[in-house]
């Protein structure tokens, strides 16, 4: 049966996510995507998996280095979350405008204005659509304010996804 | 630097996630799970990513066949979903209760009180923790009621990660 395209952009919109803002280093070569096509996969060990964009700096990064980290974006923090659906600029301690320090296990940079983070090593590779699927296990994990709601990227009213 | 287990816990669920049922068909053995580990992870093809608890029928059966169905459940259907954390019963054209009709494609069940599906065929597999990962493309896809808002697993005060 035909696949109806418009059927499948509605239904595959209907998941729902989060958005966050996803690091990579190599160096003094930095990335940092807004991305919400994340989720955990195993509790022991704990693993998640990320989706990131073929092309973008930070994927090419990921395959160089096995690693990266997630920042988890507030309920109030779009005008972070949109500083980073454009290119990475480094500029002294800020990444996209935004102070950050480097990922104690990866070197990956974790956003200080942001609640929640984990650092992950990556463990298998799906390369087989227009982003590369990364599979890894989380090594380290920190709340800087748990009274944060995370964000619904539904809520926003933008979505990715379809 | 050691990881706090604590913190981990705290951070793995910020993310957020909606609640499905995910479905499996092999022949009369049926398997059908609420599940909350699924995301898109491209856009051509349209892939999707699932994880699974490995020592579920479910999981047993997608291994067998290859393919799956995820549906969607809407923000007032959580006693639909609760149905779906216990092992599969089908009786007639029921499964735990509800009514379903086999996928198009793939033969899985599709809930037909639920709003949005859509059938999976595998591509890769990663068995590496305590679920499944199941990367597939999407085959098929279908809306019963485009005005119901998926639901929100953090809006159920349930949580599943970590």
């Amino acid at each position: 049966m035909a696949m109806d395209p418009q059927q499948k952009k509605v239904a595959l919109r209907a998941i729902n996510y989060g958005l966050y803002v996803l690091t990579a280093a190599d160096g003094d070569d930095v990335g940092a995507a807004g991305v919400n096509w994340l989720t955990q996969a195993s509790f022991e060990p704990p693993l998640v998996v990320a989706a990131v964009k073929d092309d973008s700096g930070t994927a090419a990064i990921i395959n160089r280095t096995g690693a990266f980290a997630v920042n988890v974006l507030g309920e109030d923090q779009l005008d972070i979350g949109k500083a980073f659906f454009r290119s990475t600029t480094v500029e002294g301690d800020r990444v996209n405008g935004y102070r950050f320090e480097p990922g104690p296990d990866t070197g990956a940079p974790l956003l200080v204005d942001l609640p929640y983070w984990f650092e992950v090593r990556v463990t298998d590779t799906v390369a087989k659509g227009d982003h590369t699927i990364f599979v890894g296990e989380v090594v380290n994990a920190g709340v800087r304010d748990d009274s944060v709601t995370p964000m619904l990227l539904r809520s926003t009213g933008m979505n990715y996804g379809g």
